[in-house]
Order: structure tokens, then C-alpha cells, then sequence
């Protein structure tokens, strides 16, 4: 038989086989690994015909799902936990270097540049909390001029952008620069968890895994800062409901920060994290 | 560290733990095994976050591509070889049974019952060609009242369904049924080949992977008879420039059919080729 005609047995080299001379190195070595998995799942659990089509449609309503602020795709891939896997796989750092986890889709740029121990929450919803700490290098040593880039839900569990007209702009958004002590300081509100969005066919898919769509309790944080990685993280409330279910798996230990109940000042609680960056 | 949280070495058991205590059998062990085959590519090729958002976006794109006349999903599945790949798992036979292939997105139900003999041809396009043969058991009796549905596309390389307005309705379709002696016979036209639709996503991850766009020149053929399994196949005309490098995997050995010259009748050609079907 020749061996370009289609075999069950030789399928992945069949189709392989196929690529082009002039194909770019990773392009064909990315497409080889894909064909590889994507048969050895279909061989694996003897797909059938009509779990196929089921999946044909699922990508195909959740393609059409999508728009300018709905990516379900990436919904898609965080629920299967790619997204962190990815995230994981591109960010290994050192021991004492602060970890990354997902970016999520609601960062804005740009956000209003506040001085040291500002509000962020311009909704006045909410429990008042201090979030402080330093950002320092990995021997401890402070970083000045760090941009502490920080996001979070409201009191309701949604973003201001997922609320326009409802929530002030820029609420529960904010950046602050670090001085020569590295020291950071902000008020904002103690987060509360949120489900994702879950009308669409990821939130079907969801249900029927028996699982649910909510995310723990978290505050976003951007870290910048020349000669260092960027860090992308949350900060995650320890006593939340959701911590060991994140819809989206954005949970590792070394991030889950400590809020406590405090009387000093004008705030309920306050939370202390220091973020410690890796050389670029 | 809690095992329901994220790490890269876990990422698979940790998303699957996951999985809910009422969910079907086959749902959860499906889920399971894609997990498992789409965290295995995204660490064996090191994804990093640009492609994966390249990959995002070709799947927003391919979804959005779709609509009730074009389905690119499945030209996906038919590229990377996943569609023929389902119909063989699903469709083992045994030696000797006529081989299925993928069934391809232009068959109509319910085309015109035609008398054997007569010709499906009806634009006066093409080389005109005799399609004759025998549909059998394993053991070579004729099956009797045999539905032989067939469909090709036009001299021009398109379906009827392709061209409306354009081509006659029901160009190059028709459905026989055969009598006691198990035989068939019908005037068409000598197949040409035809490119898969490439002006989508598809088309232009075919053309990165250096791949063209053809299908070899066949006929389709849908036969169906009570107490037999569904035959979904074609017969590939032996000397086509694509025979080896069908866009969609479609050609096995053993449907490569003889098309030969002839002067008998009014025909220039006659192709042979009988189908043994299987026991339902």
C-alpha cells in the first residue's frame, strides 16, 4: 500500500508526512505535535461519529460566541487550565521569586497613576482594606521605580468594565510607582469571588463536568519594573469558598496572601504582600 | 502544598480532579483524555503565550468563518486527517468488505431516483462516463434493493449546491436501486479534482504547512441496504496528479478504480467497480 494513502495505524505519519518543504522549523514542529495528540485523543477514547459532531458544534457555537468583549475561547482554555499550563510553562522562576498565574481578560491600560496609599474603590461598595507590602529583588533588596499596576471586581463581583454607566471608570483600578524603599500602599475593598461568564457554551460544558464557574476571592496585581520580568499574579483571599476550585485554576500556594481584621485607620482589613521580581 | 492547586508537573491531575461526582461515564473519561492530550502538546512543544494566542485567534476566526453554507471546523477535521480518522475507528471491516471514506460536506438527501442505466449529468459538461459494478454480500450474492446514491462535482470542479442558479438542480446526482442480480449502472462523467475551500483560516494554515488545497478526482457513493452496514465511500480515478496528496486524506488503496477509455456506446469512459457490503 502506498504509504500517502490513510491508514488507522499510520495516521499520524500519513498526515504528517504531508508537510511542505518550505514550512518555517517551529510552524512544522508545533503542527506535528498538534496532529500527534489530536489523533492519539481520538485513538484513545475510540471517538464516535456522533461525539464529533457534538464537538464540531460546541467549537463552532463557541467561535460565534466571541466578539469585542467576549473571548469564549480563552474562557475555553482557562476552565481546561491551559491557559495557567502555558502561563506556567513560559514563566519558571527561581525559589523566593514571586509566581505568575493568569492575566485574565479584564486588565485595562493605562489605568490613573495614584500617589502611595490612595483609594482605588470609587464606588464607596464594599469592605475597606490596606493593601501593602515591598517589591524588592530576589537577595531582598528594595526596587525603586516599580509599576505596581493593580485590578480588581467590586463589591457586586464585577469589573468596572463589565459596567459601563454603573460603576464609576476606573473604579477599583489603579497604578502606583515605588520610592527608593520599594514600599507600595494602596486602599481598596476586599475582594469577593465572581463567577465567570457563563451563558455560553463554556458554562454548558462546565455544567456538565459538574463543576461550577466561580473564581476565589482575588486582587489583581501588574509588577513592571526595568531589568525585571514581568509579573503578572493575584493576590488571593486564604478563607474564600472557591480557593480550592478556581474555575480557571489560577491558585498557588505561595499567593494566597493574608487579610486580616484591623481598627487602625480608615479601613476593615489589610493585607500585606511583598512581591519579590526576577531578573529579566 | 494543596493538590487542588495549580503547578506545572500536576496540571493534568489537578484539572481532572476536578471533574464532578454526577457526570456521565463517557463525559468524564472524554474530558479526561483531552485534557490530558492538550496539556501533553502544550508541554512537549513548550507553547509560549504568542503562539497560544495565535491559536486563539485561528480558532475565533475559524468558528466566525461558519455559517449555514460553510463549515470550517470540519475542513479543520479533514485536514489534519481527524475526520477520516473517526470514520476508520468507527467503521472497522473485515477483509474483503469495501472500505468507507469521509463523507464530505455536499450530499443531498433524497436526490432523484433514477433507472438504471440512465445519466446524472445534466449541464452537457465533462468527459461522459459509465459507472458500472455490483453491490454484494461478503460471500459475493447480489443484494437486492440496494440504494446506490451518488453525487459528484461538475467538468467546472463544483457541486450542484456549490453553484445555484449556475449548474441544473440536481446536476450530477441520483439514486439507483438495484434488482436481483445486485447490479448497477449510470451515466455520469469522468471525475475532476477540485480544491477544498482555502480562502479561510484553514486555507491559510494549509498553505503555512505547505500544503495545496486539491482533492483527487471521485465519485461519491452512499449505499445502503437493510440487514448491511452504511457504506459511505468513493472511487478515486487512478491517474490523478492528486491521487497521493488528497487535501483530506480521503484515498484508500483499495477505492482507486479503474477508469478506462472506451468507444462502446456513448461514453468515453467506464469505470468498474463493485461494493461488498457488511453485515449491519
Amino acid at each position: 500500500m502506498t504509504q500517502s494513502y490513510f491508514s488507522e495505524e499510520r495516521s499520524v505519519e500519513t498526515v504528517n508526512d504531508r508537510m511542505g518543504a518550505d514550512v518555517t522549523p517551529r510552524m512544522a514542529e508545533v503542527m506535528r505535535c498538534l496532529v500527534k495528540h489530536l489523533h492519539g485523543f481520538a485513538k484513545e477514547i475510540h471517538l464516535t461519529q456522533a461525539e464529533w459532531e457534538t464537538g464540531i458544534a460546541f467549537l463552532t457555537r463557541t467561535g460565534q460566541m466571541c466578539d469585542g468583549n467576549r473571548q469564549e475561547f480563552i474562557l475555553l482554555s482557562d476552565v481546561l487550565g491551559l491557559s495557567m499550563l502555558v502561563d506556567a510553562i513560559n514563566n519558571r522562576r527561581p525559589e523566593g521569586a514571586t509566581e505568575n498565574t493568569v492575566f485574565g481578560p479584564f486588565h485595562v491600560e493605562d489605568a490613573p497613576i495614584r500617589a502611595m496609599g490612595d483609594t482605588i474603590s470609587l464606588d464607596g461598595k464594599g469592605e475597606p482594606c490596606l493593601f501593602e507590602g515591598r517589591v524588592t529583588d530576589l537577595d531582598g533588596n528594595p526596587v525603586e521605580g516599580a509599576c505596581v499596576d493593580v485590578w480588581s471586581d467590586n463589591a457586586d463581583g464585577y469589573y468596572d468594565v463589565q459596567q459601563p454607566g454603573i460603576q464609576p471608570r476606573w473604579n477599583n483600578r489603579g497604578r502606583f510607582f515605588t520610592g527608593a524603599d520599594g514600599a507600595y500602599a494602596f486602599r481598596g475593598i476586599k475582594p469577593t469571588s465572581y463567577p465567570i461568564p457563563d451563558d455560553g457554551p463554556v458554562g454548558k460544558m462546565l455544567a456538565l463536568m459538574g463543576r461550577h464557574p466561580y473564581r476565589p476571592a482575588h486582587m489583581h496585581f501588574l509588577v513592571t519594573a526595568p531589568g525585571f520580568q514581568r509579573l503578572v499574579t493575584h493576590t488571593f483571599v486564604g478563607d474564600d469558598r472557591y480557593l480550592d476550585s478556581d474555575a480557571v485554576f489560577g491558585v498557588k500556594q505561595t499567593l494566597v496572601a493574608p487579610f486580616e481584621r484591623t481598627t487602625q485607620g480608615d479601613v476593615s482589613w489589610r493585607s500585606v504582600f511583598d512581591f519579590v521580581l526576577t531578573p529579566a
